[in-house]
């Protein structure tokens, strides 16, 4: 874990990290808040979109505010492997920025894209080892494919988080566009294999009923693809109940984001402290 | 005045322009971030740094909650002028990205360098004309090369601004390595025709005293070329107070910026109000 960049931020510290992820079998780079004090802190995992690495959301989402306010640390991994070796694709919707938090099984991809168990598992271990964490207190939060992120690593792991919550989520990649390509390439053409990371499909089978929070943009030009009304007739269907937000006027940028992120906060907030 | 971009913001709305400017001969940018409302309402112009276009401030400060909370417009203008015709240069201290808030009296960057005038008086006229503001409730803040922009414009237009603020400042641009090049090529090698945009020799002549709130990271990479000490010790020797604060552990980057950006509006809206 070694420390590439460091400011000085509302009162904490803004670093970026670079590690050698034996998951991904690359290097790759995750950046970090952390307030001043001793801890433990709680702490919150952000899970980017398309296209975004970790910087995205350190640099548009005024998040730095709300962690300082709150007392949390908040980490942001990277969306994907990435590196020389890594196996790549022209669009925007696989391969390099667009890891859909899953593990691969298909050749060529299952050689680094195994962004589930890297953000389950190795990240919060090389997190809880260096960073002064509560690891009794972690809540997971995220933005398009990192909404989606989010709901399904949190549903696939009941007991690790104590709410999560989601800004305009693809609610269920393997029925739209967005996330077809991806999931087609990584887990095969069976759309059996592809429940396994689908939030609509995983909400009828978790053991236990999380806090979820959903902020959707009305005016999200990708709004037809992100199908937040499958996720909310699925809760309904499974008695598991979501509180999802249209939000009148907003789109799918870090604008609408950066709007409602102190609400988020204050929702974790309430479940974490 | 072109809308090229709109994002709802806060509960207002943060727009992009385009227009063809008579002063500075070309195409610029600027974004406008407005709440909801019949106005007319009080507002800030942001200067911003060598390198930045007007979005830079936009997407990394924060700003639009604070402008949010208090009802003000915020008008971000580009740092240059720019385009095919323009005379550039390949440093970052000159040519587009770098106009040093200056009107250019040299070869060849006086047929579009003209940044003074352009911020003075055509983009004011403009915002005025399209944008409900109230033109006496006018003040003027910036970061680096654009707070030393915010000093000077405001020192130079007696009772045009409330208030004016800087995040640290470029305060002597002809007596530091970041300004003279600049300085040099587009006023010329006399330095007494530098004296005109150099805010420790203008505190000397202004005919009122505004209330100016400075912050500075202790921990800035530019300090030594930033010189503060020299904006207080002619603040002293001028009998015209200013607030320098030093931030202890603060950078130059925008993490610092939005660390402290809440503070100025809050100056800002004590002088507006």
């Amino acid at each position: 874990m070694e420390l590439i960049d460091s400011h000085r931020s509302f009162g904490g510290t803004q670093q970026r990290f670079q590690t050698q992820s034996n998951t991904l079998s690359s290097q790759t780079t995750f950046s970090v808040y952390q307030p001043d004090g001793e801890g433990p802190f709680p702490v919150l995992y952000w899970l980017s979109g398309l296209t975004c690495t970790d910087e995205n959301f350190v640099i548009k989402a005024g998040a730095q505010q709300h962690a300082a306010r709150h007392g949390f640390v908040v980490v942001a991994p990277d969306t994907s492997p990435r590196g020389d070796q890594v196996a790549d694709d022209d669009g925007f919707d696989l391969g390099t920025g667009a890891g859909f938090y899953v593990d691969a099984t298909q050749s060529p991809w299952a050689d680094h894209y195994q962004m589930y168990s890297y953000i389950a598992d190795e990240l919060p271990a090389l997190i809880t080892q260096h960073v002064p964490v509560d690891s009794n207190r972690v809540s997971i939060f995220g933005h398009s494919m990192g909404g989606h992120g989010a709901l399904t690593v949190a549903m696939k792991n009941p007991g690790r988080f104590k709410s999560v919550s989601a800004f305009a989520p693809i609610c269920s990649p393997g029925r739209c566009e967005l996330g077809q390509k991806g999931f087609s390439a990584y887990l095969g053409d069976n759309p059996q294999a592809w429940q396994a990371y689908d939030a609509t499909a995983l909400i009828h089978h978790t053991s236990e009923q999380l806090p979820i929070l959903i902020d959707q943009g009305a005016d999200d030009e990708f709004l037809s693809q992100l199908q937040p009304q499958l996720l909310q007739q699925a809760s309904e269907q499974a008695g598991y109940p979501i509180n999802l937000r249209m939000q009148p006027g907003y789109d799918h940028s870090y604008f609408f984001v950066a709007s409602f992120l102190g609400e988020h906060f204050d929702f974790h907030a309430k479940h974490l402290l």
